[in-house]
């Protein structure tokens, strides 16, 4: 199936706003966590039911729920009737090949993007879909599958650590966000790593093996950009928002994250540079190469093929063929054939081929 | 004739605003279908006169009219004075080589663009000319020929499935809108699962068909950006318009659509640089070829062309020559001939030609 | 001479607004041809000295007057000051190697742009300089020489065909550009006609010629860029002016032919990245070819050198030689033979360049 | 020393705003010239010092002083104090190494720019830096050395020709830098000359003199582009100047300007892209005759290495070769080679390499 | 470890605000150097503790706080504490892998910017995190190692030079920024020279090391664009900046270093553009020599192959072969020879191969 683009939906000219999974089924039932704190309080337990959440709603606590898994429609359904969202944000979670983007809607702000994981193995950069939906006194998360970057954030809740306990849920949706953007910078670190190494491999071996190596990290980068440079996009359009939903003390850590991702979108442009230049460089020596080759093959072909047109003269059988019979022409054939091979020899010398 | 670039006018210089049908006629005769319906009523009929039509547009339900074939010139004329269209405007319908735009007329708005065909065993796209005129009561729908993208749509309509039939004109546009949309992002998820699969051929064969190949993928994808780009502009321009034609309830699905043919065009883009990269890859292949093609005859002429020089040597019929007559001279020049081979290979060896 | 660049006064640092004519003299009689109409009259008539039309200025009609050859620096004052036209818009419509653009005057709007002839039989593109004074009540147009694309607005304006008759002159300008629009579109068509075939011609032979062709249509299609690109600029701010020569009802024909020349140059890029992709496709099959022919030579080299220094062994004189004293000496020397072709027709099979 | 980019201070961190000449002495005395002018009266002689120039800096008259030399520190420190300039401003004069630019001060405009020489023997470009100061009565003008492409301008202003002598210090900035683009259109004219001239000698020769012309022609429009490009936002940066400065009849000369600069700088990258085809166009020419060269080889090869190898074979000494005593043996062995290199050139006629 | 791209924490999404040390420590202890003045009075001493600072932040003398290392937490907090920081901007400080930028806070401005060395044996650029803090009375910079380019600034200071003991913190910051970007220049410059120099090294040997030269140089210059764009970016919002702390006098001084920042950026893109072309012209002065090497093999092997397999002929032993029998048979032989050479090398000539 097509990695870099999606369709939308199952059949063309479907209804838009009717609620249909597009992707595949990672996990085999939905859970529902809950965490709900204010500076004094905390509670954390699993829902079995989203309504179990609508009284946590009203409250001025704030309410995270994280969702995993995505591909059951009546929950969604509810989840959707339960906290007010419009039937095409609901779709857009569903839709697992959205492209990252911030919505406004009346009551909430709504933000996908992309969790990455780098498969080390296979050299390859895989995707989950996140959703976020930011109220004013709730979060929701949605994932497809469990297993998350966001624990460390769950511990800094649970410890009372930094702001977070302090704050409402536009902190919360930064410090996720934040997380999230610290995982993009791990894993283009790790490639990054990777990639700056190559140099040294082409100039060293220049094998058919590196130049798959350098295309295959131009195609994983290639994605990571399809994927994060929307992101960015979306964060940028998120710290300039005028919106009641985003404290202002919470725009300066924006800012910050804003800083944070144009840094990761122009390492991922440099170390694309990088790949293409390595690849031009993997061109040049493999040419050089050539050239080395053709050089071997051209002073070996250009010394012995008029020597042994010599000889082939003197083994023919004519039976008029003075030279045979002169006492000196063996020897004299012999000076004649080095000094052919020393004049050939210095020719190339001359020719720097030498 | 030129399939990426087709002149306006039969003749240079005509006067602007005549009707003038472009193109090649697709169809014997026009066909004009009306949907016509509201929350309640709905009438779906063919039309023989499009004065039978006028009735409707007085009426505040939805009139839907859609128009197969556009070489009548003479019905197109009826239809342009009954809806009051501008001379202009019904000229852009005629010339099914105009650039996809949007236009705002004081009573109407008018969206042209492309609906998009494959031809899989021609691997090449077709593009047919759709036009939209999006009035308060009606929509007009100009099509070159039957058969279209839009008979999900009417099922809705028909089924009362979704808000279609709760809605207005700008609701019904976005629909199709949406629906061709969707037929693009089908097209280029069908044509992507392909290219991206061309990238392990080039590294298993790289041969003169896989290079055909990735260049008419790169032909029809630009063909398909120079199709899709300005229906893009346009839908950004339909989203940002401020005009009485687009309720507000519909703004947040026309900016979902933008959001579409957004990552849509992006995704052209992913697609026409990994070309060049496959493109790339390919050459490099080739030339990693040829330097495993000139490392075999250098090796060969290398080794055997010194060899063969030696034993013409002793082919030679000099009446003095003394090494043929000693006992040991065969066994010698064997072994002088293995030693000259053994060094040559271990030279190879050296510089990793073996 | 630079064809793509001329230089604009005879000598460095002539006095700016001084009236030289740059070019080259195509034509030996300056020819005034007047056209007066409203929608009522129309009188048509050569004037043998721009004083002749200095009455008409003042009427309300619109009165056209085209000016066949720039060389008669007195007449082009006279007209200058007839007419009331700024210095420096005189020294433009003479120099010839002007680039396109619109300019505001007090009283007038000046245009100046490029007439393109496509000469098929040298495949290359000449110009001519257009300008266009857009008066109140008067049009200018100044051509270098005889001969132009706008017989067919003539015919319009005597026959009453169009809404030409019943306009002002900010329309007839708009008829004008329109034609010369259009005769882009001409050309382009009929060279990417050209251009779209050559992808086949690369594929079946890739000989120099086709090289050399598509590098003349890359050097044309950059002098059309060129050309072209600083029209587009001046039609759009024309679009977009606010000013009292261009009246409400003109601006959608001025949108329209916005529209025209976007499309048109943005077939030029089309086009120019084609013949990108076309070069690089033959470039790749040349590379392909090379490694064809380096295969036949590697093989048949690899086959007949080992095979060539057997047959030299048993062709040398040694005394003692005992192979060739055997009886199935011969047989099995052409079995060994057979053998090594054998089994290096194999490897190169495996090798897949058979 | 590096031409492209030159250091500003002998040490780093040095202070700004201190006075040190940057660049290369080009002449022993500095020289200063005045020329003192209104529509009735003309001074023009030159001055010993600096203080004659301040009585005429008073009066309403145009006074236009050039200085030819930059490197008498304390000369250029009375200039300043006598027409009380800015202290960064006499700094940036003295840097030759300067950024063409448009500063404003409260009391006058400064602007830098390059002036350009084409050495034609070594087809290189240099350029000398001129600085000019435009205060509301006096122009100060600023070259490293004498020589200069003003003179035409002084003999308008003596002769009284055109508008230059009832016109302010504004036009005759104008008018200076008119001198100076001309003098770029008149360098670029003649190098483009030349490089339009190249693609021939491309497609004849080919040779590596050629591919010298072409990366000569190409460095020097990239040097001309680094000195050109940021005069022309000069220029745009001024004729949008609201300044008292700046008179209003002057602006359609500096629109003018404008317009022509653009076209200048448009010409450069036009020639930069035409260098890069011609190199595309050689290196594709030069791997065409390698073409040519390899099927020449690989066709005698293939011919006569099988001929060769059959000779061999009788050659060989065998005591029992029957073929070697048969009575049409030698000619059957004509006729099997001839066959033998019929099929072989059949075989590369097929493969169309004959 | 990836030179171009770090990560900021040690792990995933630990709290933002935190304060950890990111970067390897290159320092034993940090140091505390504090200068403070006015124009009448001067202290210089080294402090044991930012407490000591303290009351010197209350006066208005500008006080200059130097940090070098950056490695012990508790004194970063004792300082954020003292001076009020925010904690993001500590925590800024303290991440060395910190894009360039400015920030504005409530009550300074924070600028990061990048100190870069050039360890010409290794031809390569190390960067150093330099990070100031202007406040109305204090600055601070924070250097992660001792050793700076400011010494010229503190001799200014000390001596009385120039306005600096005149002007307040933000003249005290622009003479900083002033020295980091003439570093850059100085660099760029002495990098510039060895590019320039590459061209005629590429004409005359283009040997595997001049790649690596070229490749290296193009690595370095990215690796500078990377860290000087931002910086450019944070010099023209600074001196675009609204801000009390921004003296109006200090303005033309900030525009000065913005204009040099940008010629400097620039610079860095016309040796990227010359480091390509001269990969270019070094693969075109590759490619021709393989030509060459072809020429030569092909003129040798087209020559002597054809000739060895005449002689090869006459070395046959079969009985009947009467040529062997006539007596001029050998002087023909050679005849024949020597003319098919010459027609050879007549070939050769006409095809210029020689």
């Amino acid at each position: 199936m097509a990695r870099f683009f999606k369709k939308r939906k199952e059949t063309k000219g479907q209804s838009p706003g009717a609620l249909i999974f597009i992707g595949n089924q990672k996990v085999e039932n939905i859970r529902l966590r809950m965490i709900d704190y204010d500076q004094a309080l905390l509670k954390e337990h699993e829902l079995n039911n989203i309504l179990e959440a609508a009284e946590f709603k009203q409250t001025k606590t704030v309410t995270w729920i994280n969702v995993d898994g995505l591909h059951d429609l009546s929950i969604m359904k509810e989840i959707g009737a339960t906290f007010d969202l419009h039937p095409l944000l609901v779709e857009d979670i569903l839709n697992t090949g959205q492209r990252p983007k911030l919505e406004v809607f009346d009551n909430c702000l709504f933000i996908v993007l992309k969790m990455i994981r780098y498969e080390i193995e296979k050299q390859m950069i895989t995707t989950e879909q996140l959703s976020l939906v930011l109220g004013d006194t709730f979060l929701l998360t949605f994932q497809e599958q469990p297993g998350d970057v966001f624990e460390p954030v769950r511990e800094r809740i649970r410890n009372h650590k930094g702001r977070i306990r302090g704050s409402k849920t536009d902190y919360l949706a930064y410090a996720l966000l934040d997380t999230v953007v610290d995982s993009y910078i791990f894993i283009i670190e790790k490639m990054g790593d990777q990639i700056e190494d190559i140099e040294e491999e082409v100039l060293e071996k220049a094998d058919p093996e590196v130049m798959e190596k350098i295309n295959t990290f131009k195609r994983e980068m290639n994605f990571l950009r399809k994927s994060i440079r929307p992101v960015r996009e979306a964060i940028i359009q998120l710290s300039k928002l005028d919106s009641d939903l985003i404290r202002e003390q919470t725009v300066p850590f924006l800012k910050d994250l804003q800083d944070l991702i144009t840094h990761t979108a122009e390492a991922i442009d440099t170390y694309r540079d990088m790949l293409s230049d390595q690849m031009n460089l993997y061109n040049s020596v493999v040419s050089n190469r050539m050239n080395d080759i053709m050089k071997v093959l051209t002073v070996f072909a250009a010394i012995f093929i008029p020597l042994t047109f010599i000889t082939g003269i003197y083994g023919t059988n004519f039976d008029y063929l003075p030279e045979l019979h002169f006492k000196y022409s063996y020897l004299v054939f012999w000076l004649v054939m080095i000094a052919i091979a020393v004049v050939m020899l210095l020719f190339f010398k001359k020719k720097k081929w030498l």
